[in-house]
This record gives C-alpha cells, sequence and structure tokens, in this order.
C-alpha cells in the first residue's frame, strides 16, 4: 500500500483560529482526518505532519524519499522564501502536489511567486481544504499510471 | 440540474497533437468525455467549448452569468494577454475554476502571470487533464455548502 | 450634418448590471439615448456602437477615417492591451476622445497605461457617464475651430 | 450660490506665452474670464487662483474645505512632484476635476504619473481650455445628483 | 508545388494610405503582387492574406499546419501583444520568417519586443516590402536543402 | 561599379569551428567566396573584413564613409556592447544593413537587444549564411531607387 | 536649559480634523500641549511649530543649528519629496528623531521611503501622538549621555 | 497584571561584542535588565527570550496569542527574510512594537524593507535600547486607553 | 551691458560652514564677489540671488525671461526633485548653465539625475567654486556667437 | 594546531545521492575524509558539521568566534536567503572561504547573489569539491601571513 | 611647465564632419589649436591624442601616471561601455575633467551614465568646445591651489 | 608536458602599484614568478600574458583553443563589458578557471556581474594572488581525472 507525506508549512497548527475570514474555519485535525477518510478509500496510506521549522520540514522531506510515494504539501510562508525547502525537493524526485488554502495570485504581490512551485508536479491554490483532497486523486491516479505529465 | 461551463481557449483544438512532450497526448475530445462522464456521475450539466477568439470567449461569459453555476476554465494562451476577459470573469460573479494542462510556474516568465487567477475561485496546474476533472468536483461540493472559500 | 463615431469596448454592453459599486447603474442603452440627444443639441449625428471582439473595433475605425468626423471611445479592457486599436486610430488621422467611466488611475496599476491614450486628442476618466457628453461638446467646438490643441 | 475653486499650479500665470506650440496661445486671463461667464450660466460661482507657490497651494485647499463646494485644479508641475498637495486634497473631501490643457500621456514619462490623480474625482487632458469648462460642468451636474460616481 | 502562406497582421489592409512617411507608399495589393511573380520565379505557390481579427489569424496558423511548407508573416501590431498566435506558431512547426517593413528597434520601446520572433525560424525588418521577397527565397533555399540553420 | 563592404566582427574567425550546432557548419571563407559571386551577380563590388578589435572595426567603419556605397555587418557580440560601433555607423550615413546568423530572439537576453539596430536600414537575423546574401540583394535594389524605406 | 524643536510639516495643522480613521482625534494644539508638558518634566524647553511650505521648513532648520539641542520632526508629506529638507537636517548636525503618527510602512508604497529618515538619529512610527513623547524622551537621554548610538 | 514578551532575534546573544561600533556595547543581559525594571514601573510583567531560530520564533509568538498582552520585538535579520514570523505575528492579534537598535533606512538596502512592519502596530529605530523602553511604555499607554492608532 | 541671472538653491546660504568636506570652505558672500568681478571683466552685470523656497526660484526665472540674457544656476537640492522649475526653465528660453560644486555623479544615487539638465544648455559639476566662472565665461562667448552649441 | 571549522548547509547531507548530473558522485563523507587529510598536512584541526537548520548553523558561527582560526563554508540554499547567517558571520570577524560545488553563475538567476559572499573573505565556485581543499590551503598561509587581502 | 594630456576617444576624428546638427562644425584639428594657445596662456604645456582603440586609451592612461600632472577627457562612446578606462583612471590619481560636447543628459538614456565621471574630478557637458578650455583653466587654478575641490 | 595559458587583463599591469589598499602590493612580475615555480611543481608549462587590449585577449584565447590544455585568466574590467571574450571562451571548450584578487561581491554593483563566470568551469575570487596557484592546482587534478564537474 503506498505511502503519501502530506506536509504541512508554518503557521497551519492555527488552522481554523487564525484570520477565518481568509482561512476559512476548518482546523488542521479536521484536514487531517478528511485526508485519511480520502486516502483509505484511494488505497493510500496518508502519514499527516506540521512544522514551524524549515530544517525540519526539510529533514521530513529527505526522509520521505527513501519511504513514500509521494507528497501533497502545503508550505505557507516557506513557499516564498525557502530555497532549502526547494533544493529539497528536487532532490526527493517525488510527485509533489502543491496545496495553498487560498488563491495566492489574489493576495499581496510577496505571496505570488513560490520557489516550491519550481519542484511541484502540480499546483492546487483557492479550492479551500478541498485542495488537499484532489491532491491525494491526483496523486493515486498517477501512481497507477506511471508516465508522468509534465 | 446545474449547468457548468467548460471553456477552453486558444490552441487547445490542437490538444493531443501540438507539441505532446509538452501537453500529453490527450485529445480535446476525450477530455470532453471524460469531463461529461464526471459531470453525470457528480449531477451537473457539462456544456463544453473552445474558441480561438478572444471576443467569442468574452460573448460566452457574458451568456454564462445568468445560464450556468459556474465555471471551469483553461484560458492557454489569454490568460495571460487578455484583460477583456479577467473583466468579463469579474462581471459574471460566478465560481471560476482555472485550469492549465502543464505547471505554468515552471515555464518560461511570459506564463507565469495570470490575469484571469485574479477573477478565479481557484487555480489548478500541471496535474494534466485530470485538472479538469478535480475542478468539477470542487464546484460540485461548492455548490452543495454555499459559503465560498475566499 | 458631422458624423461622430461613439465605440465602445468589451463588457460595456453589461454596463449598468455588471459591478454597479465600480461602474453605477446607468446601462449603455441609456448612455446611447443622453448621447443622442447631446449630439442633436449640438448639430451632430451619433453613430453608437458596440463590441466585444478587437478585430471588429479595428474594422470600424478603419470604416470611420472615411466617413466620420471624429471618434468618443471607451476602450475598456482594449485600452491597456491593445496595439493593434492603438496603431488603427493613429491611421484615421480622426481627433478622438478616450472616455473612462472610473478614474482609471485610482483603480489597479493595470489599468493605469493606456495605449489609446498614446493616439487620443484628449482623455476623460472619472466623470461617469458625463464623460461621453463632454467628448461630444469638444469635437463639436473642435470641428468649429480647426486648429487643434496639441 | 455654490462657491467652485480654480486652482491653477506653477508656470501657468505664463500661459500663452510660454512653449505656444505645446499650451497653445489663450492666456490664463482668458481662461478666466471663460470660466466665469460659464460658471455664471451654471449658476456657479468662481473663484480663480494661481500661484507658483505648493505651499500656497496647500494653504488655498485647506481654506476651501469649508468654503468650496468643489475645485477644478489644472496643477501643472506639481500634480506629479507633490505629495503635499496630495495629502491636502484627500483632506478637504470636495469632489475634485484635475484638468491638464495637453495630454500628458503623449508627453515624456516623467509627465505621466500624476499623484493629484489618486485623490481627483475625475481627470481631463488633451482637450485645452475646454477642459476647465468641461469640469465646471461636470461638478454643476455632480453637486444636483448627490451620488458621486467612484 | 510547394505552397507558401503570407500572413498579414492588423492594419496592414492601408499600407500605402496609412502613416506613408512610416511605412511607404506601396500598397498591400502591389506587395501580393510582387510576391506572386517572385513565388512564381522560385517555384512556389503564394497564398496571400490578412486580417485584423487575431482569432482569424490563429485559426489561419492552424490550418496551415497541415496544408502549408512555410509561413511568411507580418504580424504587425500582434506581434507585441498576442501570445496564442505564438502558441499557434510553436504548434504548426513550419519554418517561419517574420517580417516588418520598418526597423521596430528604432521605433518606441513597446515596437521592439516581438512574442513571434520566439517562434520564428528568421526575422527581416526594415527593409521594405523587399523584406517580404527575401522570406520567401529564404524559404525557397531552406526547403531544398532540410537541415535548417538554428 | 558600387563597392560593399562586408564586415564581420569578433570570433566570426572561427564560423563553421565554433559551436556548430548553434552557429552551422560553413565557414567564413565559405560565406566570403559565396558573398564574392552573388556581388557579382548584382554589380556589386563586395570586400570582406574581418577582425576581433573594436577600434578596428571603427576605423574600418570610418574609411568606408568615403570610399563605400553601404555595408553589411554582421558584428556579433560587438552589437550587444559597442556605443563606439553605433556611433560611427551613425556617421557613416551609409545605408546598413545587419545580418546575425542565428536568430538572436531566441537566445539569451544578453543577446537580445543590439546596439547596432539603432543605426542600422534594415536587420536580418536566423536565416543563416543566407541573411548576407539577402543583405546584399537589398543594397542593391536600395542603390537603385534612391528613397529609402525608414 | 536645552531647547528642542518640534516641527511639524505639511496637513498636520488639520490633524484630528483629516481623515481621523487614519490619523485619530487628537488635535496638533494637543500635542503641542502634551509635548509642553512632557518636556518641562523632562527638563526641555519646547519650540512647537507647523508650517505647509518647504522652504520655511527648511529656513527653520537652518536657525535651529545655533539655537536648539535636537530636533523632533513629522514631516509629513515632505518626508517623501524633499530632498531641500534632507540636506538642511545633515547641516544642522543636530540629534533628529522623526515621527509619524501612522505605520507608514502598512500604507501605499510612495510613503514607504522617506528622506528625512536618511539623516534621522532615529524613527519612531506607528505609535501615534504618543510617538512625539519617546522622542522627546530620548533627546533628554542622549543629551545627557553624549556619545550617540549609531 | 498584564505579560508583556519581549522577543529578540538572531545574533542578538551577541549584543555588545557584536560589531559594538554599530550596535553599541550594552549587552542583552543589560538590556533585559533595564526592561525588567521599567516594566515593573509601569506595572507590567516582562518575559525576555532570545533565539537564533526562526522556527522557535514562531512557537514562541503562537504561545504568546492566549498568554501575553503584547509583544516588543526585535526580530533582526529575520526582520527582512521571514514571512513565517510574519504570518504568526498577523495571528496573534496582540499589539506589537517592532524594535531595531539602528536606523535601519541608513545601511544596506537589503536591511530597509521588513517584513514585521507589515503586522506591527508601530516601529522603532535608531534610538538604540532605548527603543524596547519606549515600546513598553507604548504598550502601558495603550493597554490603557484600548482604541489603538491604527 | 547684458545681465547674468546667478541663481542659487536650497541651503547653499550655508556653503563653507555645511559639510566642508564635501562643499569646501568657500562661502556664497566669497563665491559672489568672485563672480562679479569675473563678471566685469567679460563686461556682464551680474544678480547674484539665493532662496530656499521652490516657488521663490520659479518666480525669479519667469522675472528672468524679459530681463536677463542668460542665467547660471547651482539649484542644489532641487535639481533632483523640482519639475515646476524645469518647466519654468523651459520657459525662460535662456541659455543656462548648471553648475554643481561637487561632482554628483560620485554621489549616492539619488543626486544623479537632475531634472534641470534636461533644460540646460551645458552641465557643469565637481570643479567647485570655479563651475561659476566657467559658466560665466562660457555665457560671454556664447552671446558674442549666437548660434549655440546644442 | 589552529582548529578550522568546515559548515555545510541543507541538503548537502544528499552529496553523491541528489541530482548527481549536477553535484557529482562524491559523498560529503568522502569530502570530510579528504578535508580531514588536506588539513594534516597543513597542520590544521579540522572539524567538519553538516546540518539543514538555518538557526543550529547561526549558532555554530557564534561558537566558532572563540575557538576556531576560520571557516569553509558551504551554505548551500542558505546562502541565497539567510542574513541571519550572514549577521552571524560578520560578527564572527573570522576569515572565511565560501565554497560551492557548482559554477552558481551558470545555475538559475536566484542561485547568484548570495548574502553570504558579502562577509566571506572569497568565495570559490565550480571547482567540485576540490574547492573545500584550496579552501583549507588558502587560510593555511593566510594564517601564516597576517594582513589578509581584502 | 606642467604638462596636461588631453585625451579624445572614438570617432572624434570626426569632429566637425559628423552630425554636425548635433556636433557643431569645428573639427578636432582647430580644438587642438585652441586648447594648444589657451595652454600657453595659462602655462601648460598640452598633449593632444585621439584613439578609436580601448585599450589604446588605457596605456596612454597609465603612461600618464608618471609624465602628466592632468587630463582632459572626451571619451566620448566609451564613456558609457569602458569599466577599464574607469579603473585607469582611478589608477592614475590625476585630477580628471570629463568633457562632452553635446549636454550628454538631453540624449537618449543610453548617453546618460558614464563610467568616467565615476573617477573624474569634475564634468563638463553642453559647452561646446569651450568645454575643453575650460577644463584647461580649472586644471591650471587646480594646480596653484593643491587641496583640490571632492 | 601539459600547457596552459595565464591571461591577465586590463590594467593588471599595474598590479602592487595601483589602489594596493585593494589590490595589495604584490606586483605581476612576482605572480608570474610564482605560477611558473607553481606550475613546474605540478608538472604544467605556464605562459604568461597581460593585455589592455580586448581584441588582443581574444586573439589569445583562439591561439590557445589549439595549442593549450586549460586557461587561468583574470579578465578584470572586461569581465564585466566584455562579450567578446565570452564568446571566444565558449569556443575554446577549454576548462577555465577565472580568478579575481579581491572578492568582487563586495565591491560596488558594477562589478558583480562577470560575463566570463558563464564560460568558466569554475571562479575564484578575493584569496589574493593565491588565487591564480589555486586555479593552476585545479587544472592540474582536473586534467588528470577527466570528467569535469559542472
Amino acid at each position: 500500500m503506498a505511502k503519501i507525506l502530506i506536509l504541512n508549512g508554518p503557521n497551519l497548527n492555527l488552522l481554523g483560529e487564525r484570520e477565518p475570514h481568509i482561512y476559512g474555519h476548518t482546523t488542521l485535525v479536521q484536514v487531517e482526518e478528511r485526508c485519511k477518510a480520502v486516502g483509505k478509500r484511494l488505497g493510500l496510506e496518508v502519514d499527516f505532519r506540521q512544522s514551524n521549522h524549515e530544517g525540519q520540514l526539510v529533514d521530513w522531506i529527505h526522509e520521505a524519499r527513501k519511504t513514500m510515494a509521494g507528497i501533497v504539501f502545503n508550505p505557507a510562508a516557506y513557499s516564498f522564501t525557502s530555497m532549502a525547502i526547494l533544493d529539497a525537493l528536487k532532490a526527493s524526485q517525488l510527485p509533489i502536489v502543491e496545496v495553498h488554502i487560498t488563491n495566492i495570485h489574489r493576495r499581496e504581490p510577496m505571496y505570488h511567486k513560490s520557489y516550491v512551485s519550481l519542484a511541484a508536479t502540480g499546483v492546487i491554490c483557492g479550492l479551500g481544504p478541498f485542495g488537499y483532497e484532489a491532491g491525494l486523486s491526483f496523486l493515486a491516479e498517477h501512481l497507477r499510471s506511471q508516465p508522468a505529465p509534465l
């Protein structure tokens, strides 16, 4: 049974509490539950983690290289500032779906340019927590039919 | 039964034939069939169109304001050059999912900045034709639970 | 009796309905009626048109070169993206008043730089539908006293 | 009887003499006479002033806050360099029509970006001295029908 | 007998009439005649078209993919604004010679950066109508000696 | 019999040897032979030179002012860095055709902006060694019909 | 008893009246009273002035060079446009605390870059009228312990 | 008794030792002592911390959301590079005073643009260690008179 | 006897006192004396003035249009910020020599781009007070031999 | 016996495994062995460390201030994003050789501008693992002959 | 008797012939004669040279370090492109007056930014050939009163 | 015995004399001696040259293509301005080590971006004359173990 790492970056532990007019009312625990349910339905084992530490996220991505079949990643603020995470993702050679709760292109310019997109297979933003689910579905389909879209 | 407009911009009539190392081998007819099948499963009527003419796309979006419940839109090159389409989408006040077959953020800089994203509810790129399907699924969920994510 | 072309660009067919907090509640039909009344008072025949198609607008400007004495033009989104319209206007050698319903300089930066202004005799923005009327008045005066202001 | 302040910025005392191939042959005294005639016709009292001193213009705008119903303002060079005037205009909360004799968008880039436009209700340029008249007409109409256009 | 599409963009129907101090006095009909004569001499059949509509040009380029051996293209204003045409040209995989009547590098900056050049085999500008002829000659030579220069 | 200077800038002495996947396999000696043959056919005497020294190229252009009827110039890297050559060309007042073997607009940005284009009558790029031949043909025609295109 | 100049730039005479949702309800007279009270407590004589005239502010700074021990300066709009004031402050060689009522870094970009900060000892913004008080306290401490922080 | 978190970013543990010609000779321990003394006088409990780890600072800000009444924050280098801290501060919804020992606007450009300023209530720089004290005083006053300045 | 206006901008009243390591030890009174002596030798009457007020400088330039034969102008900080002075100089149509004591190109970038240079006949910088003298000598020569250098 | 810290930034633990077409096949353990051998030959004790955590690297640099004679530092991705590390290095006042395995100037623009270079004594890139060895040799020589090159 | 090198850059051998509407009708030989006459009057020996070769100019500047008391330099196009000349001038440590015949600030932007100005004592432009004379006069005065202006 | 070309660009003939506070006191002759000694030890024949002429350096690089095994190159100012040298280096296909005496990244921005780095195998800066030695050592190792690092 293929294992998928779902990774969450800084401040996502506050999801549902922090600026709910922007990020909505769903908590990270609820997202985790839903992802696990969806994963089960798709035949994927879901490993769900969060950290505020850039170095910790790099360590986990390194670990995933050998143990996971893909990553669904909401890198939050590190999307825009961390080349260390970008390099780690490139090194992983895994299929990666980058997810943002909000449509980052409608926010301030500093939220427009994600380093992570340069290593991601695909990017989903603005679909709320549904984005995690769509990311998992894509990975399930992708793992079945090896030859990846660009 | 809610109706969804799936709109395709310039050159997408060549999908599957044109630069397949970039865009893959699936043709637009195959995308249409899959979308209709998925729509049926989700209880959505799918109206699938393509045009190379900016003005035609504007006209169709105007028409959709009164007759459709949402739009899945792959605007192709007009994403990056058409403010007329942006204004039409803003005027429509419909939920809109922008879809790109490829991860536009990994292409040349002129493909990075989409006007359409400024009016879209959410954006999906790099997931290949699966992006259309995810867009439909999101709209189905979104129409059930009115209060939209940002 | 001199003939004036009043040209309206994309999405203006929705005037009064679309984003009324920005564009107001007057419809394009009402603008047309007022322009015709004002034209009559000033001794000008008014030909009032709208299109969402860039190429159509270029064709109409070509046609006006031989048949009209001036143009009042609200190019909407094509102001900011169409060099084809700019070139057509330059070729027309007619006096041109560019009109925008809103003060475009108080909107987002992408609405600040109009190509059309490079060919216009004058520009009016932010005066609502009154801008059309002022444009007609200027052309009436201008046609009486040939030597145009810069 | 509503009072309108018509304000003229630096070097406009030379109008008609200075670079007439750009600014035309009408003098500021002639503009004043015409504005007063037009004002009378519209039922508006016109107070017409000119200064080369930025601070003086700020003082007059402060004074207008309590005594005038609107401002027609040709800020000339201070359009492009004075944030003090911008702040004074914002503080006035009056309807303001910015007027330029020439089409500033066809001049050198340093004449393109007016600070004053950020506080103006509307902007007119390139219509020669007729711009003052159109500004007065707009204010007359605007004062009759309170709910201002954006 | 190989067939070459000669495509002309917006406003070129006015060639010879419009701004002759810039574009010269030769009309598009005269250019067409000369191209056909030159084509005959080179053993090429010439199909010569003009449109002001971006979408129409895209459609014709799609059509050319299957029926033509090369394109000589004067895209006029769409050179600088149309990514849809760029994408169509890339998809065509034909040898393309971009032609401009004038030396665009000596004009205003907005005329300097052509999207079409990113897909063209070669570019000729500033040689007047002779540029069309040189483009045809190049294609004749190119079709004889398959391995194209970069 | 009119004399044409064909000038070649730095590193072109290596043509055919250096990076043949970019510049092709034709050597500069072969280009010279072909140009002389073409010149003979067109009734032009061809003087063909190459130097790696910017100052030498400036000296030759000065010399050409009095002795040549036109210049075909492949300035190679000095296109992008030499304002001294630009000034020399402007001073020459000769018709000049700038030639590049490759389509410089498809290379890295530092190869996009040629100083030489600011003084050239026309520019040809991407047509391989054929560009020299087209340049000569243009000059032959141009010398016959004095009034030059812009 | 050391004397401190408290200088206020353009439009601050309207403090408390002008855009109170931005600048608060305290008037400049109230700020002056508070500053004088605080000055007394700190053993400093306070000289409190306001002008809308750039030249006047320059003159006062020159005067202060010989007669004052420090300056607390709210330059308002001239912060962002006046290099004359910057040069005057540099010439004064006094300790200077720049104060802004609001946090200028959260406003529009044109309010972000203060020339005055290049000559100021320190800068306080966003603390409301308390900023003046903190500036005075700093100067009191600073005058006691000569060797200034950078 | 209200509790204030005083947070210090990377390298501040070296204060007094590191580049004393820039940062002065006061050590962080001395700053802490002074802050605690000032806090006592103002009726505030001071919790004083330092870390070189971005993630640690994010964690502490999260903790402060529930337990502190305000933050005085010298983010040092993370001011300019950490959007994760910015997001954490926004989520905290606490009053925040950003403090820099030196006047960052007189340093190299990379020290000019602080992300933290986008979430701070106010900013103090260049007043040396006195800035901490002024920050505490502001918070004391601010907590007494709820309605915060912008 | 021709009259020359020597105009000095803001802060130059402090010359010799202010930042002497940058501006030297000569005072403005000494510069005036020297200019008058040089003027006498050259047969020119010298009118020497200084002001810190932009509006005052504009007024004096207007006055000079009718009464002076040329201007030697050290605009100091207004060089870089005043378009009102630029417009006044353009309107004067006098020969103007702009003078700066220091080499402004070796200072910070904000001192590099002078508006005044756009209207000046010539510019002298970095020659210290000798620049005024050279400016006067140039005007003397220039007035003798009308046809001015560009 | 002088002690040298060899510091390695994020993802270098994967050296030899990660993108070997870019970084080569040598592992970090092999680099360490070689550095220790070279150190021994040069009479230097080598302390070799790696971390993915920015804060950890800052801590180690602080520690080195008192205990090491120099640093050879491959900061990897933190070169381009960490001002905290830059500040720590400046504070250390040690001789520092920055090393990159690859020639960063031939990679994407985001890898061109290293913060660390602003504090480094020297920089070596593109020499593969040999760069570490050259760095050690330089430090050995440098420690012998105190007066450092710039 | 002090010796002054007067150096002339590329294309100045054509002075008087080349673009006389820009550069005037005086030839370089006439400039040389005048400089020698002026030099004699000022007690300076003048060595007057011209070259189109950047390397030659560098060589001559090296030679001047030991043999000349100052340089008057019209670097023409190399002003804007040669850092080698800039470095040579910095190394010379001589007083240098940069001269341009025309006011370079009124020409195209590429003529605005001179590298040579970064090493020059002073800069004169727009005064025509008189600029050389003023440069010599300045050097005469400068050599008498050692302590140079900045 | 492999031959290495050591090439030195403009002004390096003055090394040791010119700005010794920046470039140190070692002369180019001393550098040459040391390089020859090091070369001998490494089994490499060293050919050491210097020129101030860009064209001369291009010629020597061409010559080296056939006769040398590698280049150690200190291009000095031409690093930043010469695309001709860049193209020559690319054509040489030799391993190239670029050397700068100083750390160019700590100098003014115009010294940061080297064209030569785009063709170099590796770059060394800031290690003083030791950089040449390290370059030679790298080439020795590189020639032994063919497969070069990127």
